[in-house]
């Protein structure tokens, strides 16, 4: 009964209220973040394949039935109309991975109206969510630069099991390299990667034994050194290497967690140089986030790889995107919510990206703007227009396009009302002037 | 093979090096949040019901062997192991809807080192997940005071679905009344609630006939009242609810979503008296926390009710808890971390409350202090020591313990560095020295 049963109250409320009363028309609502983001130039849409696999699979089972005829709320015509629930209408969205703008209409869904209203819930949580962690994912891809690789080590602070496993997925589809999660690995196809605890070192007498023992039992051991004293560890570490080489393997790298992250991660590359032992990679940890590697970077801190948790897992900074979805047509024709601070665009939207750059233009969707439309049919009657996209594909594209954006996009400073580069077209803003 | 992979590799990595190496002596790791956290006083711990269920149920499917023998990380003996898998330990803990603080032990695990190595990152997940929540909600609950109510609006911006009703849970534990969430409903048993959306109003010719419909409709309604003018909306409402009572019916309330919600609360309420209806209730909703509570409260809003979105289901201000789980005892002896800013209490922990109000103090397990013991036997060898408890029963005893809360702890004034009353006792300061 899991999903389908993740609505509010008041969709199953109102939906019998539309039902009884035959309202039942064919309603549009439009999907959007409300302008600004806080601390965010750009977004990277995401959660796209969980909302069509959802509605393609929505349905109440018996248990569920019963659950709701026992709130007393609702009558039997309403509970057979849900025992046969099934989603029949049609969805554009723009592609999972493209690079969007709070403002712009991101999804549309147009369906009868109480299959559009009973499946807001579920569409709100996962876009949100999936769009918050790659919008913050594609922050910290960005700040740790094309040639180091940053890791999902957040599991541990997620908001609960399944979250871990969705923030892999996003952070992955935003140009992380993996992930420490072995159910998100297993689930979704991402590459897992971990090195050891401090908890390790310490179960042996000593370092250079816990080092050995790690090396000996794993095929590409990353070991912590700095459970004492990361210096002497880094020597430890490199007599470990040397070890490996002659028995023909590779110390894979070294992970700082701890102290001055740039200084301590200088001095520890210097001694593996000076060891001869550049191939031995170092990956850094700790509290980590797009801010303080940029900072570390700054400071001419050296690492080939970051392991962010939970700044990135619970997108530390903002937390919670504002996304909406809102009527924008029914049968009535074109509507817009008028409520002060919220209001929205009327019609059936579409939006066009301009050939030459990330200008965006919000029009209606008869109409033909110069550009490329961003919004196009992912699923008529119920039915996936396309199977689930490649994950591991995205991420290249994701990647390509994230390290190619102009300067004051990417740039991390955070402003307070960001603006964003997404216009109205002259026939939608004469459309809102009428109503 | 969900939730027993929620692992970080590294888990598994090394629990097969200790397994190899013979490694696998008892070992006493302790869960706790690393002080201060900011803005927070105080903690209400929970999550402690879905740890232990999941130590019960710990098993590793074929599915899951299958995948974790494809890494190419691990020898057959290992697999074997996991394979007969089950945790064996002994957990005491804290009881949940406890008021506690960050520094104090909450949960200790004494079991195999391979085996309670295992259950780290699903026991810091949960823990640090529901305790983030229980401890936001409480906040909420204490500014909307004792005669308001306050419920979960939150799914629509929750981290997935899961998230979505553990964040019910959490709440309704620290004194919510309900949920909007549906699911949260079903599983859990919350009590679920709602109103109605502007859509639906939007959906009608006029709101007035959008107000008949619903209250004909619904058994308790509660109309939205600010889709177009909200005093004008409010005297729409109060014609429905003499409608209403000429038929033996009552109308429940009204909700406010935007605008100055104080003066306009002051206003309806107003109109709503002077029309004869004080029976009608005033829910109030929109971006809410503890602390916006708190201001309309002072600038002399009136409402009955309070609907919390966003800013409960992230815990908005601190979205996510230090909680760390620590090697704090083996085969060797006490054991503590030394690393800078990460340091550890060694031994296996108790917390004694003082009989006279909120003072801990935390010492080691076989001291014989004063006050009452916080940590008690929850799980032998494996099985739990009870069942699961009543949330309803928690959730009264929850309320009526925030609501004695002395003054300094309740109040919700930020403070960068909070002090909490949490003391060291001697023996352990000594064993602390001596390491």
């Amino acid at each position: 009964m899991r999903e389908s049963l993740l609505v509010d109250l008041y969709e199953l409320t109102m939906a019998h209220s539309y039902l009884k009363r035959d309202l039942n028309d064919r309603a549009t609502f439009a999907y959007f973040v409300r302008p600004p983001v806080t601390n965010r130039s750009f977004l990277v849409f995401a959660g796209l394949d969980q909302v069509l696999s959802h509605l393609e699979r929505m349905s109440f089972s018996s248990d569920a039935l019963q659950y709701l005829g026992g709130l007393g709320l609702f009558d039997r015509a309403f509970l057979q109309y849900l025992e046969g629930f099934r989603f029949t209408g049609d969805v554009w969205a723009v592609e999972e991975g493209e690079i969007v703008f709070p403002g712009e209409p991101l999804l549309v869904v147009s369906a009868p109206r109480v299959e559009a209203q009973l499946v807001e819930t579920f569409l709100l949580n996962t876009l949100n969510f999936q769009t918050l962690v790659g919008s913050k994912a594609a922050r910290i891809v960005l700040a740790a630069g094309r040639d180091s690789t940053a890791v999902d080590f957040s599991a541990r602070r997620d908001h609960g099991a399944d979250a871990a496993v969705q923030v892999a997925r996003a952070a992955y589809l935003a140009g992380f390299q993996g992930t420490s999660n072995v159910l998100a690995g297993a689930l979704m196809g991402i590459p897992v990667v971990g090195t050891m605890a401090h908890s390790y070192v310490m179960s042996f007498p000593d370092e250079l034994s816990s080092f050995r023992a790690f090396a000996e039992d794993h095929p590409r051991p990353v070991l912590l050194i700095d459970t004492y004293d990361t210096l002497a560890g880094a020597a430890n570490a490199a007599r470990v290497a040397k070890e490996l080489r002659s028995r023909g393997r590779e110390l894979a790298g070294v992970r700082l967690d701890s102290g001055d992250l740039a200084a301590v991660s200088q001095a520890v590359r210097n001694l593996l140089d000076s060891e001869g032992l550049p191939e031995v990679d170092i990956f850094v940890s700790g509290d980590l986030d797009e801010y303080r590697i940029e900072r570390f970077r700054f400071a001419g801190g050296v690492a080939q790889g970051y392991g962010v948790g939970t700044r990135l897992g619970v997108s530390w900074d903002v937390p919670a995107l504002g996304g909406v979805y809102k009527l924008v047509q029914d049968s009535a024709g074109p509507r817009m919510k008028r409520s002060p601070g919220k209001v929205t665009l009327p019609g059936r939207p579409q939006v066009w990206r301009a050939e030459d750059g990330l200008r965006d233009t919000v029009g209606l969707a008869d109409e033909v703007l110069p550009g490329r439309p961003l919004l196009s049919p992912v699923m008529e009657r119920g039915v996936r227009a396309w199977g689930s996209p490649e994950l591991g594909e995205l991420r290249r594209q994701v990647r390509a396009t994230l390290f190619a954006l102009p300067e004051h996009l990417r740039s991390l400073a955070p402003e307070e009302r960001p603006s964003y580069p997404v216009a109205i077209s002259d026939r939608l803003r004469q459309l809102v002037q009428r109503l």
